[in-house]
């Protein structure tokens, strides 16, 4: 697995989305002025959805930068991702 | 529900990706030069799959132009899509 970058917020089954959702308002008010979130498989959806409650509650105090998919191997298999670059406005 | 582009192709439960990755193949060969892919819901990750199946065949001949993601009102309830946007290349 790829090395984690300080404002990436992987995106897994164990959290739910309002946590994820807290997770970036926090890093934002940590002094983060961009936070990545990373979808892979399954939760590429759960990311998506974290985006638009995050979008819900700060409203034009966020955009969205870039929205990148890809893909990439992990134990000989292919698997698919969404890269959601966010950006504070104040 | 919003009217659907000549040029968009909406996943949904009723195909499999490789029938998309197809669908999108046949409309470049009838001459779009840009197809829209738009998956909502659970269909998010479909979505993501058959951009990187079609990638997969097509290698450079196809190039993400953009993707965007977003939610949209419907009976009520929001729902979260996202909007792949493709290009021949050739």
């Amino acid at each position: 697995m790829a090395v984690k970058k300080p404002n990436e917020i992987l995106i897994s089954k164990t959290k739910r989305v309002e946590d994820y959702v807290l997770d970036v308002i926090v890093m934002f008010n940590q002094g983060y002025d961009e936070v990545e979130l990373k979808g892979v498989g399954n939760s590429i959806y759960k990311a998506v959805e974290v985006y638009n409650q995050l979008k819900d509650r700060l409203g034009d105090g966020v955009i969205l930068e870039k929205a990148d998919i890809g893909s990439e191997v992990k134990d000989r298999r292919r698997i698919s991702y969404i890269s959601i670059k966010l950006k504070r406005v104040y």
